[in-house]
């Protein structure tokens, strides 16, 4: 069972932080909110992402699994402006989610998960800790497009950096310490990674205040950031490219 | 014999309304003002428009016909926006119309008329009356857009219904009558509508406070709005769907 | 040696006059500022610019060559917006071009300049003197460009006209001395171009105040406009077409 009622922004940058990985999801309803594990098929990236029921104006559930279209979900949600409001009734009889936005209602198929496993998400300590600003980080990725299909985070005590290299070029966005929200190394660390996961991984992050990198040395990324006012939190995790 | 001086938009909303269905039109010019029939080449609707002239700023003419290739039209009317002037004369023996905007003169050649025929408007005595907002219509087509192809319009003296069906997803829009400007049933109705067809139509009134809508069970809509400050006004007939 | 910093926009605007000629140039470097020349691949237009240091917050330079990638530089500037301050510093050791925006640092490689030769300008005396708002031929040449693929610029001592005619359609532009920030003119004249060529000089003059036309009969038209608040200037020359 589940009643929620939200602006349909809360329901964008869920969709949005989710849909740069899958296409479908099982989204497990439970009394204290909602949540989701997901990889993405080639097995790069994996994301978590919890939104809890104070996120919503109104959220009644019971526990449950729905699966979800999010390609659908996302064109329904075209029919909201952000600040309009969005609500959301599971209809067990048809296994459909009913959702009502202004005066339409628009009765969305659901996807069977009983093919859909939560992948298991490893346990990473990573010695590497860094706050930075999205808008930051995108500028850099930008630059990068433009020359290169990876690039290396870098990080040391004193320093971030992303640099790319391309055959001739070269993008480098170095951030000294002071210029960081939180900067906490006991290592340093330089890994590469996919530039276009990294890149729709930050793009997803784009309304949050700051993000968190977590890195080590040739090592995965964790990507952290809050959703909905501090009342969600998107996780990623993106394996490292090894350097030829 | 024509010359008329208005504000681009007049002209505007009159070709959209039109080339949503034709790509000529033969139009008529009268001492009172602009007028026009035509169906398009499915033969599956109907367009009736006429234009006062008090909806020009200035407007001199006598009875004549003018073939108007209505892309070629659109594209003329792109050189000023909304509030610029156009100004328009029937130059006779070029058969050209010729535009001024700004200190630009654009001499546009017009379409041979002689096959050209008026259609004859049907005239229908329909049971339903709805007068509704061309927004919150617009929202229910945008949301069907992605299911459907047609859509149902369902009227009683309650509620005025859009309902669209898919293989397994639905959308439906229910107004009851305190959220509608009218709504006159002397008998329930219901009718299948091309939905490409409708949205076009209801596009057209997208400037327009109010759309009125005809219905009848299992019969054409007739669709009516105003343009130009009520000074001009179109009529549309849509012919119903039959469900299979 | 090179050391400059500017906002992005003046960078901008050098090099979308430039773009719509060639696809690389070769920049000349000197104390006094930047300049170049340039023959498109056709042979049939030519350009001048020159951008003294007063347009830059800081201007260093020795004499020195640069060969520019207009595509990529173009890529590059994209990074900021038109206030953001944009820093460039020859790298002699890479032979790249050094460029901040924030806090990205982008090495850009340059283009080899042995093959590029400067092409010497003809010295033409053209007996009229236009003046005018890029606005006004903009519309005129909008208005063209959906019925004709030339235009004749025509001017005597009272009147500027553009001119297209398509197969049955044209389009007038015409105006009186009173109308025009200059209008000088010894001998009448009359000459047709390319609608393609003249459109991109109009556009690259969108920013300026006026545009410069000087004209002759069957003649070349020398198109002019200042960059960079009066700090920077730009000449084309724009060879006529033989009317058949």
């Amino acid at each position: 069972m589940l009643h929620a009622r939200c602006k349909a922004d809360v329901l964008k940058t869920l969709i949005d932080a989710t849909s740069t990985l899958v296409d479908e999801v099982k989204v497990h309803v439970a009394a204290e909110g909602l949540s989701l594990k997901a990889v993405d098929p080639a097995h790069v990236a994996m994301v978590e992402l919890t939104l809890r029921g104070a996120a919503f104006q109104e959220y009644k559930a019971d526990a449950m699994e729905m699966g979800v279209d999010l390609e659908k979900f996302k064109e329904v949600l075209k029919l909201a402006s952000g600040d309009d409001e969005v609500e959301m009734d599971f209809d067990p009889a048809g296994h459909r989610l009913v959702m009502k936005i202004g005066n339409v209602t628009r009765r969305m198929s659901l996807v069977d998960t009983s093919g859909m496993n939560d992948p298991k998400v490893p346990k990473l300590d990573l010695p590497v800790h860094v706050t930075i600003a999205p808008g930051e980080l995108e500028r850099g990725i930008r630059a990068s497009e433009a020359i290169a299909d990876h690039v290396a985070l870098i990080a040391n005590k004193d320093t971030f950096e992303l640099l790319a290299e391309g055959d001739t070029d070269q993008v480098h966005l170095k951030l000294d310490k002071s210029m960081l929200a939180e900067l906490k190394a006991s290592e340093s660390a330089k890994s590469l990674f996919s530039l276009d996961y990294f890149a729709n991984m930050v793009k997803a992050a784009k309304g949050s205040p700051g993000i968190h990198l977590n890195l080590g040395n040739d090592y995965p990324v964790k990507i952290e950031f809050d959703l909905a006012g501090g009342n969600g939190h998107v996780t990623y995790l993106l394996a490292p490219r090894i350097e030829s």
